[in-house]
């Protein structure tokens, strides 16, 4: 296969500059970084302790006590000092700067002699490095840090971590791979592969990039790395988690003969996002089919209208198609992150809006869920539907919280959210030599080179709460580009005009509309998107979507919440005539738009003393509010639901 | 409060002698109970072994080895002995009652000298006696075989078994009660209440009643038994299954101030059953409230449709009300059972077809689902919605069967449907000195002593296929006294006549037809009882009924199965206006009836690559096929559900 023709655009060159993203980049720039580096420093009170700065403190020699939190504790502080990395990359920040800084020091400090870097294993159990690829999270961990390296090293020159996290992947190097003393080993948490594609197109050494396409070539060989390193442990079975097999790591075969998503969400995700990296870098034309395939699987069979994935929280896990349980969901928020990578690496391979349309459902819904709108409070499983009397009460809904958590035992979330959304900018285009493809709508400036030229893209947008794009193409002297549009699959009628007049007989391919033209230095695009209310109906292959519609308004899937309807949400029909109109709902912020309609609340109440007897049905009409589902549980707690009945 | 009037009739006096009831009986003598003596004895091949037979002999001297199976193994060969002693009783079998003889020998042999029998605590933890209420289960497995001895006595006249038992009874007195020197502790699964009450009956000792009265009452005091029991044995917390607290044993709150059913749905039922036939010997009006309020919040609030209760299988539980999940129901046959056993004692209390609804409903349903039409295979839990691919693959519902299985590693409920269909005579009616109740519909003959003169009466009916039911009052010589006759909840038109006349202006009663009169000698009594097919709705605070309805004919509520439906069952609508007729379904049974009426199948199959783009619903018209609830998962292994959607 030739070489994919794009390209990613630069962090440095885009600038959200007003409006959804906009605010929620400040957001994180102004509160949830630090917050979250608050959290990182044991300084909430009453919130679940991380100890992942004392963890490293302790490892650097700068302090004294036991190592405490999960074993992948310091892949917190790698995220954390990513999503730190974009905020200054966009923003510049000393503060934050000095910061990483100090923690580079403390790494450099902490690194052993060989290059390892890992505060659990080196405070808590040295005896136990590399003794269990599968369960213990070291490759993970390093993955972290060497993309906070890469990150750091590109917003601000600095050296020092990326040269801790080298001499980390080049000890790596020497122990992984197919060369005779090496071990075959791979990670049980996938995540360094992508990892280490980044840190290979940043210092270009190859070794880097072959590391990466060892790990995903050899999973899943026979005989299981997992299993020899087990028995060489004298582990018998696998953890509970994994009780149905090495799937849960998508270490059950090769991944060219993965044909279905499956095992924990989120390393599934990392593992295709690594996949398609490599597939990219490599031209492994069996790779791209392998991401094709379960793109498809994960995607159109197994992901919620909300964009999030994992089905049960048994095994944070995938089960089989069509099984999307809406109270009992997991679609943890790291995953629909990881959707999202994986997205943006296949329209890396190729320009298709299925990609770019769920890459916008998860960011819209199942991860910008995961945050409270003051960027301080987070979730970490997303469900679609919250009775809080149930998750009390219920043992299979004992993972759904249905009140934010200012910091989790787990925190992986949170610090993922960060770094999506402070490098948010990255993923509105691709590149190629002659083309710019716009996969999201943000008002923001862009400078792109197309053909040595330097390209500026100024869009100015209210979306996702209208339909109206200006994009105003500025370039030095004339130069001619394919201009793609994306054209969403929620949208049926749109127009597009250049400079005021109507562009007709636009060709629209993969869901994109192809402006390709000689471009004169400075016209105005305008799409205009229709943003009618729209009811989904879910494949009827999904029994918890029967009978039932979900709302969407532009990229925007909407839920009703007790706050505003009551509780009891399942007497709520919305009846075939009812239309939602939007409403401005200033309650949690100027420019958010709720959905009032007319409801019927259906109320059945059996004879006392006889449950089931034929009983008389109430029906009253009821105004009907939904709100977006990003906005839920922003307000008092209470029921919650995505999929609301027809009849 | 005054004593009750009501007596329960006696199984001597009752045979069925046709039609369903009767049919089940023998499959039960013919088949189920002898299958049941082999899985006992493990001759079942492929079968999970039970080795109760095993463990008797061993302890009996007879045999060597281990003690193998749960703690509680002794309760499932008192369940099997007191069900072949119903049978011995209603039939008579040599072969039965030879095998009986034989278990009773060797737990005389088998017993302690100062009474004790238990062959796991004789064989493997002598040590561990009566150290554990709570989780042990010793008190439990006393009862059942108090239980099967009474029960055998009455059959036979043999008191062997008896005087073991009243053996090990005299041992337990001496352990437990409120007098000095002896514990003040109750058992962790209730059962020994009720059998305790039934030792009472059958010996007539007072100290038996005082003992099951000092459990009841001890229960839930402060501090807990359970909590010092395990102090002592320097333990800390419950156990996992217990998780929410001492509620799981019922033991959070002495009994009269517990308002809510909580706990383990089993030990509920069981412990209620105690508490009702202890609050009728007593005349305890605290303990008749207690009931009443436990009844309310079990069956009004936290039944299912089939009279299956406990919601979750955490703790094999009840949740809280109206949280009524249809596929990850608990709805253990036992605890259908239990609800049987509770709702025959509270119709001991008082007269109300409040009780004998709900008893009917969960025979004819929640219970008789838990076995095959050929009695040798068995459901363990019941639940309401089946996909097998989601049973194979989700935690949440891994204790959910979707084939009958020949025995259970834990197999409670096969000799407890046994011991209830063997004896189900009991349940038809209540007596008090001039009334006869009549609660059940069974092609019969009973004689019951009325004011010391004996009344014969015989049933003729093809219920619960037909709703005519003809009942012969033979009596010696003119005998005055209230014939109740139940009319069942679901039933709105129904009509009396006797000898046929029509009886006018017939007083009804909580849920009775009350024919007070003079009978002389051979009236015939025609009830006739109109069995439209229904359709239930559930209260709309059950978020699983909501816009779905249940079908019901008579007192059996209906499914839908795969065998007959395709799958994607949930695809499938019943509109408004259809019908459903019955019609003969002689695939399992001459008699059976199925319903067909028209359906609508609604299918939603979104465009390829977009799961949630704007979709196209396919509606055909189709002929939808229900069958009976109780006779499921007796064909093809598929999907089932029995709230089906109406929109």
């Amino acid at each position: 296969m030739a070489k994919s023709p794009y390209s990613e655009i630069n962090l440095k060159h885009v600038r959200l500059t007003g409006g959804f993203w906009a605010e929620y980049q400040n957001t994180m720039l102004e509160r949830g970084i630090r917050h979250q580096w608050k959290a990182l420093s044991d300084k909430i009170p009453g919130a679940p302790k991380s100890h992942a700065v004392e963890n490293l403190k302790i490892a650097a020699g700068k302090s004294s006590g036991k190592f405490e939190g999960r074993v992948f504790q310091d892949s917190d502080l790698g995220k954390w000092i990513e999503a730190a990395a974009y905020l200054i990359t966009v923003f510049g920040d000393p503060e934050l700067e000095s910061t990483v800084d100090d923690l580079a020091s403390m790494m450099e400090e902490a690194q052993g002699e060989d290059g390892y870097l890992n505060t659990h294993f080196q405070i808590a159990e040295p005896e136990k490095r590399w003794s269990n690829l599968r369960d213990l999270h070291e490759l993970y961990c390093a993955g972290h840090l060497i993309e906070a390296a890469v990150a750091y090293y590109h917003a601000t020159g600095k050296k020092a971590l990326l040269d801790v996290m080298e001499r980390f992947a080049d000890y790596i190097v020497s122990l992984y791979g197919p060369e005779d003393g090496k071990a075959r080993g791979y990670p049980g948490h996938e995540e360094i592969e992508l990892a280490l594609v980044k840190l290979w197109k940043t210092t270009g050494r190859q070794r880097y990039l072959d590391l990466a396409r060892f790990f995903i070539k050899e999973r899943g060989k026979e005989p299981s790395f997992f299993i020899q390193e087990a028995i060489a442990r004298n582990e018998e079975g696998l953890p509970a988690h994994a009780s149905r097999g090495l799937a849960y790591f998508q270490a059950h075969a090769q991944v060219e003969d993965q044909h279905e998503a499956v095992g924990h969400s989120v390393r599934a995700m990392y593992l295709y996002s690594g996949m398609a990296d490599v597939a990219r870098e490599s031209g492994d034309q069996g790779l791209v089919e392998a991401c094709k395939v379960l793109w498809q699987s994960a995607v159109d069979r197994r992901m919620y209208v909300t964009g999030g994935v994992g089905s049960q929280s048994h095994g944070e896990s995938f089960t089989f198609d069509h099984d999307l349980p809406n109270d009992r969901a997991y679609t943890e928020t790291c995953a629909a992150i990881g959707l999202v990578f994986f997205a943006h690496r296949m329209l890396l391979l190729e320009r298709d809006s299925r990609y770019s349309d769920a890459m916008e459902r998860a960011l819209y819904n199942g991860i910008l869920s995961g945050m409270a709108v003051d960027g301080e409070k987070y979730l970490y499983v997303n469900p679609l539907e919250v009775r809080p009397q149930a998750c009390e009460q219920r043992d299979d809904l004992k993972h759904v919280k249905y009140e934010r958590q200012p910091w989790y035992p787990c925190a992986c979330c949170p610090p993922n959210l960060a770094r999506l959304i402070a490098s948010l900018g990255v993923y509105l285009y691709t590149t190629a030599d002659s083309e710019i493809a716009v996969h999201l709508y943000a008002s923001s400036t862009t400078s792109i080179m197309i053909n040595d030229h330097e390209v500026c893209l100024n869009q100015e947008t209210n979306y996702p709460w209208d339909g109206l794009v200006k994009i105003h193409v500025g370039t030095s002297e004339s130069v001619t580009f394919l201009l793609a549009l994306r054209i969403p699959s929620w949208c049926d009628t749109w127009s597009i005009t250049v400079d005021g007049t109507p562009a007709d007989e636009i060709p629209v391919s993969d869901g994109y509309a192809l402006l390709e033209r000689q471009w004169n230095g400075a016209e105005t695009v305008e799409l205009k998107l229709s943003m009618p209310v729209t009811r989904i109906k879910g494949t009827s292959a999904n029994p918890y979507a029967a009978g039932r519609c979900a709302i969407q308004r532009g990229p925007l899937v909407y839920c009703i919440e007790e706050s505003d309807n009551g509780d009891l949400l399942h007497e709520i029909i919305l009846p075939p005539d009812s239309t939602l109109e939007t409403a401005p709902w200033k309650e949690l912020h100027e420019s958010f738009l709720a959905l009032h309609g007319k409801g019927i609340r259906c109320r059945v109440i059996p004879p006392d003393g006889y449950p089931f007897s034929v009983t008389e049905i109430k029906k009253t009409d009821e105004k009907v509010v939904a709100i977006p589902y990003f906005a839920w549980a922003n307000r008092s707690p209470g029921e919650m639901i995505v999929w609301i009945r027809e009849a």
